[in-house]
C-alpha cells in the first residue's frame, strides 16, 4: 500500500496509474491520499497536518496490506510510521537515495523551488548521504511538478555543473517522467515511488521488516 | 513560555517551580502541559500525539509571550514549532548540547533506559554533535527520573569510562537535581530547561529570532 | 546471474540452492564460481586472483543475463565490474548495508575472524556508512561459516553490547541461516545474497542500470 | 568582563558603548584592550602577541569579574583562557556560531578579506560546524570593518548564492551594525559580542563554568 | 624501486630521469613499466589489467629492493601491493596528499579530464582527506599531461576560485614540471613521484614498513 | 633544526643523541630547548609559555637552518611557526600520524596520563584523522616517559582491544624506544621525532615549503 501524505486526489491517481504499470499485475498495490492533510507537502506544518491521517491509514490497513510506502519526497513522518507498525515501511526519498548511491558516484535530487532545498539537505544529512548526493534547484525553479522541460533543464545543470551521475525525481508527483528524461539526459533517472516499490516488495518477498528492538520499538 | 510536550501536570509543576527559582522575578515564565499528549514522551508515537496540542499552545499564546521553550529531552516537533511562529523557539536538548560543548571536551546525556539511546543518538547526530557528546545509560537503567542516586551512578560511569567532562540531565523531569549532582560529580551538570532559558531570554533581550527565509519560512 | 568470486563449488551450490528458494521460479538465477580464484576470499591477494575470472564471466554472460550480483562479503572488484558492463551490478555487502540502514538504527556485520574486521571497516567507510553500522567479531571468532551457534553468539553480543538492531550475515557462505537466526535473535537478520537479489531484480524490472557518464564510464 | 585581544583603544570603546546599550544597566560590563598586542588580529603571529597580555588581564581581574568574553572573531587563545581560570570564558566566534545554528539552516560569517577565510574555516571546523555554516568574503573584500554597505553586499551574496539563513558579523569591530543590516537583509544578523554576552551572563546567573576535570584542567 | 603501473616506456623513462635528478646519486632508484598493462591508466579496467604485472614485479624484485613506489595518480592496487610484500610500499597519490596537507590549508589535484574527477574524489575520500583537498579540472581539460600551459591554467583556477594553497600534479607523467609551475603560481607544486620518494626513502632509512598484523597481513 | 618546546635540557640531549643516530652524519641536525618554557608541556598554559622562546629560536636561526621540527607530541604553536618562517616546519604529532596512516589501518598514540587524552583527541581531530587513529592511555597511566614496560603494556592494550596496527610514541621524550618496542609488539612503532625528520629532510631536499598564499601568509 502506498500512502500519499497529501490530500491531492489527482496526484494520488497519477501515482496509482504509474505503479500499476510497474507492477504489471504481479502484485497488488493501492495508493491512498491522506485525509485532513494539505494538498501539497511544502513545510513542517504540512507534515504535521498529515500525522493523524497517516496514522489512521496505517492502523486501518495494517492487516490487509503487507507493507507501506510513504510517497512524498520529504519522507514525512517516516520514523513514526516505521515505529507504529510491524509491517515494512519505506520512504521514497530514503529508498531512491540508497538506490541512486549504488548506480553512480553522485546523485542530484531535483527540487521545484529554492524553498525546499534546505529541508531536503537536512533529509540527505539525516541519511548520512551528504557526501553522495545533493539537492538541486535551477535559478528560476520549476513552475509545475509535471513540467518536463523545466525538470530536464535543472537536471542538466546538476550533471554538467555539479557532477551528478544519477538524477532523482524528488516529488512523488513527478512519477512517470523518469524514462523520458533518462533518454534525454543519458544518465539513470529515478522515480522515488518505483524505488520505494523495489525495496518494499523485496522486503515483503524476503519476509523481513523494521527492527522492533530499539529506535522503532512498538510503544506498549 | 515553556511548553511541556507531555500532559503530566506534576512534571509541569516541578519545571514551573524550578524555573521561577532561576528567574528570581527578573522575567516572567509560565510552563504549560500539552493537551491530548501522552503522560511521558518515550516514542515517535508519543511525539506525534503532542503535535496538535503544541501547535495550539503556540497559536494561542504567540501574542502574549516573547519566546518558547520545548521542555522535553527529545526536542519533539522542534522544527515544526520553529517554523510556525516568528517568536524565538528553543529545544532543551539542542540548547543544552550547544552550551555543554562550550564548557568541556565531551558531554554525556543521561538516559533513563536503553530504549531511548538510539533516539537520542539520532538527535545528537541531527545537531552535528556526535563527535562532541554521547547518550549514556547504565546497565540497570534509572527507575525514576527523580532518582538522584541512579542518575549519579550513570553520570559517574560516563565520566570515568567514556571521558565525559560535562553532564546533561536529558529529561525535563530531572530539573533541579543539577546543583546537587554537580557538587558530587565535580563536573558541570546542566539542566536542559535552564539552558533553554539562557538561550531564549538572551534572544528575546537581543531581539533576534528564527530565520524566516528558508528552512523555517512561514507557510503562506 | 550471481558471480561467486571464489572457486569453491560447494559454496556455489549452497548459494544456488538458497536463491532458488527465494526466486520461487519467478525469475531465473544462476550462480557460477570464478575460475582461477582462491577457494576463499580472505585478503587483497585473493581478490586480485579473482579479477581475470570475474571479468571473463561478465564478458561471456553479459548477453544472456540481465544483471550481476557479486556474492562475497568483501564486494571484490565491484567498481571494476560496474564499469565494464552496461547491465546492473550489485555487491552483496553494499546491498545489505543499504537495506539494513532502512530497517533499524544500527547494523552489525558478523565477521568470522578478527583478520577481516579492518577490511570490512574500510568497506563500510567506502559506502559512507561508518555511523550506521559496524563489523563485529567475537573473541574466539567463528570456526566455520556454517556454524549457526557461533554466529548466533557473535550477533547476540553485537545486539547487547553495541546496540545493533539489524544483523548482516557478511559471508555469502552463510546464506540460508538468516531465518533461523532471526527467530532466535528477535531482530532482522539479512542474507547479503538475498539483499543483492532484491536490488538487482528491482533494477532489472525497473530498467535502470549503472550511470555511464562518469566514474563507471565504459573504457573504449 | 570583555577582553579585546588587540590593543586598539578605539575599537575597545566601540565595543564598550555597544554592550552597555545591550546591558541596559542590568549588569556591569567592562571591555579592556590587551597590552602589547597588535592593533588588529590578522594572523597567528598577532594571536601570539596577545598571549601575555590576555593572561595578565585574566589573572588581575579574575577576582573582580564573574566571567570573561574574548572579543575577536578568531577566538584567539580561547582554549588557554578556558584553562587558566575557573570563571566561565566565552569566545565570540564560538558563541555566535552556536546561536546561529539554532536560528536557521546555515550561517555565513562575513570576512573582510580573502586572507582570513582559511583561518576562519579552520575555526568552523574546530567547532564541528563545517556542515552548518561557512566563511564568506566578496570578490573585492571589505575595506573597513565599519563599512556598512560593503558588509551588506557580502552578506547579500552569502544569502542568495550560498543559501545562508543567518549572518554573523565576525569581527568585534563590526559591533552595533547588526540591527541595521538585519532590517535590510531580512535575516537574523548576529553581533558576536552580544552572543558572547548572552552565553556568559546566562552561565554566570546559572552558576556553571568550564569543566576542570580534563581538557581544561588547571595546571597547578 | 618505482613501479609504473602502465606499459608506457616513454613515461617510464621520464620518471626515471626525473627521480635520478632528485636522488643525486645518494640512493639507487629504478623505474619499471608493467607488462600486460594498458598504456595509460584511465579506468578501473586499466587498473585490473595492471594487477598481474604489478604482482610479478613485486615478487621478482622484493629481495633486490628496499621499498616500492606505485607511480600513478590513481594509486592502483595499492592495498594489494601493501599486503603482498613486507617491504614498505607508497602510492604517489597518498604520499602527495599527506605531504600537501602539511604545507597549506587546502590542496588541489590537477586532473586532465572531467572523466577522472569522480575517481579521484573517491580516492581523496578513501584517505579521509575530502575536507583538506579536492580534484580540479578546467572546462576544456588538459590535452596532454606534458602541456605546461594548460596545467598552469587549471592550477590557477584552483587557487583563485577554490582557495587551493598547494598544487599536486596528479599524473606521474607530469613529473618534472613542478618547479617551473611553482615559480609561476607562487604556491608549492608537488610532484607525486618525489613525494613518494620522500616517504619511502624515509621509511627505508628508518627501518619501518607496513603493519602485518591486520588489514595488510600476509596471506598464508 | 629541532625545537624542543620545553626547557628540559636532559630531554633535549636525549633527542639530540637519537636524531644523530638516525642522521648518520648525512645531514646536520641541532636540537635546542626553549628559553622561558615549562620543563614539561602538559597544558595550554605550558604551550603559551613556549610562545616567546619558540619565536625567538626561529627568528635567530632561520638563516642558518633549512627547516624546523617542533619536537613535542602536542604540536605546540605549530600554526604560528608555519606562518612566521618561509622555511619548512613540521610538527612531530602531525608527521607521525600521517606516516602511521600509510602503514596500517589504525594507529594508537600512547599517552602517559588520562589528562592528555582529550587534548590529543582535539589534535587528531584537527588533522582530520579521528577515523584513522586514537589516543590511548592505560588505567594506571605511565609514570615516566622512559618507562619501557608501561609503554609496552599500554600499546599492547591498544593493539588487542582497539585494533591498533601502528603505534606512535607521542612524547618526544620517548625517542629511541621505538625499535625495542617494535620487536616486542610485532607492529610498526613510530618515534615522532624521526617521522618529523623524514618529512622535513625530504621537503628540504625537494625544495618546497609552507604555502605563503593564505592561511600561513607572512604578516608584514
Amino acid at each position: 500500500m502506498i500512502i500519499n501524505p497529501n490530500s491531492d486526489l489527482e496526484m494520488t491517481a497519477i501515482i496509482q496509474s504509474n505503479v500499476e504499470k510497474y507492477a504489471k499485475g504481479e502484485f497488488e498495490v493501492v495508493c491512498k491520499a491522506t485525509l485532513g492533510a494539505s494538498k501539497f507537502i511544502g513545510s513542517y506544518e504540512d507534515i504535521s497536518k498529515s500525522v493523524t491521517g497517516m496514522k489512521e491509514l496505517v492502523y486501518k490497513n495494517e492487516k490487509d496490506f503487507d507493507g507501506f510506502i510513504i510517497a512524498c519526497g520529504a519522507d514525512p513522518n517516516l520514523d513514526l510510521i516505521k515505529e507504529i507498525t510491524v509491517k515494512p515501511v519505506v520512504g521514497i526519498a530514503e529508498a531512491s537515495m540508497k538506490i541512486a548511491s549504488m548506480l553512480g558516484h553522485r546523485f542530484a535530487i531535483i527540487q521545484t523551488t529554492k524553498r525546499f532545498v534546505p529541508n531536503k539537505e537536512a533529509l540527505i544529512y539525516k541519511y548520512h548521504m551528504e557526501g553522495l548526493g545533493f539537492a538541486k534547484v535551477s535559478k528560476k525553479g520549476i513552475s509545475n511538478y509535471r513540467n518536463e522541460e523545466e525538470i530536464f533543464n535543472t537536471a542538466k545543470l546538476a550533471i554538467e555543473e555539479d557532477g551528478a551521475e544519477v538524477i532523482i525525481l524528488s516529488c512523488a508527483g513527478m512519477t512517470g517522467l523518469d524514462r523520458i528524461l533518462e533518454k534525454k539526459l543519458g544518465v539513470p533517472v529515478l522515480d522515488g515511488v518505483i524505488c520505494g516499490l523495489i525495496i518494499v516488495t523485496g522486503l515483503i518477498k524476503y519476509g523481513v521488516s523494521t527492527s522492533k528492538i530499539g529506535r522503532f520499538k512498538l510503544r506498549r
